[in-house]
């Protein structure tokens, strides 16, 4: 999806956004995982598990959007200078089939990264019975870089 | 937000709105809870805990939206018939302000209840350091009445 | 649709954003009108043509976009310092009905006046061959202040 | 941005979407043409005009949401059958840079076509000083099939 090459303003950006990832409760919690950091595209999965069901058994969209979420706002963050921060504005997601495993790879892929404000694609994928992949959901977030105090009011 | 009332098609809708709460593992994994079921509004309540957090702590933009869109999709639920399942085709929020507790009230309102197609205005308020409420976010729902075998294909 | 009362920064926003709309030549090319100009509410009103018509003789979804995003920057603008600009970041529409007039009003309403984001709900208003008002759309609207070269890049 | 490849279900998909085009008034009201119209994927063309300006002279965002949104129910409906209408449920714009000419390209390509609901990816590409091009929207859409009397309420 990407509609150009970027390039990361921080050598340090994977370990940073490791780091942070790892401060994410909700990110545990879910049992989300950080399975690849690249400049402009982070990759982030999630085993379907009863545990983030809905009442029929497939993921919860919420459960999904909060992973694409993710992936979305740390695929803008590789390209964010070292004390940048990320502030999720908005996002809108599509749930195009049910969301079943058992494993869902939820990907960010940066489509404008701006000074102030970036777009980002998100897509998640799940597995046919065969294991084909199956486009489950896709997602577009606004997300803003915060300095200093910026972080305060937005 | 209501611009009309709604009256709902299946007296019993309370007793199955919860019948299905309580099968969604996501919100029991959450820790959110269905406080309110009336006609076209539904309130979720979701308490702040580190296990919901994001990296500063504040209620991750993912797990309120998880809670909001289940809010939003029971809300259309109630106006259904009783043998209607309930599909979120999409959602879309933006975050208003960091996401404070003790606790979220995440509310769904029906704004349109179509045969087919519903559209539900979800908004989540948390608290201020004095107690005063706190919109932090707003969402905007899409969900579809299905019926019979509808559910397989969308 | 408030959530709360707002103050404008800059007495003198009604001469601005009228002066503004009138130099918006996609405005006249739709026959669009500025009805209200309040703080943080605004109405454009569009009176139904066959020139903005989609296939079937309602108002194009686009056309009322165009005056609901209209109506929700200029919302937006009336709390801003006299010297910014405002920028679109995004919107979303959701279509509820047939957009037939004779007259189509479109409302603005701020939800979140930020120092940076501003976050403003639109809905759009048809009518009913009796006369009586009709939800045909909303609106959620993020816009950016812009201020000094801010507009160059964003 | 296509999937996969998609077939057409009705021969004549081509012709009956430029008729359907050409009674749209809103489209020859801002000058836009149809460009390319092909399984999946349509591009309609916006030439830029000072009449479909907004107040800093680049392409008004609802103006470009009008050809977007039509370029993206258009692509859906190349995949519907002979006798079935398309009705936007809803769609999402982010405007990414400003939109300046000569000639604005907006292309709409599905992501997922459903029996019922369908999703499309809009792009939105303008033109850099030297002619390269520079993507200044993006769009996602959700539309309805409607046949038969279910195009009266939705």
């Amino acid at each position: 999806m990407s509609e150009r090459t970027h390039l990361p303003a921080d050598p340090s950006y994977e370990a940073r956004i490791r780091d942070s990832f790892d401060r994410q409760g909700a990110m545990a919690t879910i049992g989300a995982t950080l399975d690849l950091v690249e400049p402009g595209h982070v990759v982030v999965g999630l085993p379907h598990s009863p545990r983030i069901g809905q009442q029929h058994g497939f993921v919860h969209a919420g459960m999904l959007a909060a992973a694409l979420d993710t992936a979305c706002g740390y695929a803008a963050s590789t390209l964010m200078p070292a004390d940048a921060g990320v502030l999720t504005i908005e996002f809108k997601i599509n749930l195009l089939a049910p969301a079943r495993g058992p494993h869902l790879r939820c990907e960010g892929q940066v489509a404008k990264a701006g000074r102030t404000i970036s777009v980002v694609d998100g897509r998640a994928w799940g597995q046919a019975p065969d294991g084909a992949p199956v486009l489950v959901a896709t997602m577009t977030a606004t997300v803003m870089t915060i300095t200093g105090r910026d972080g305060v009011r937005h």
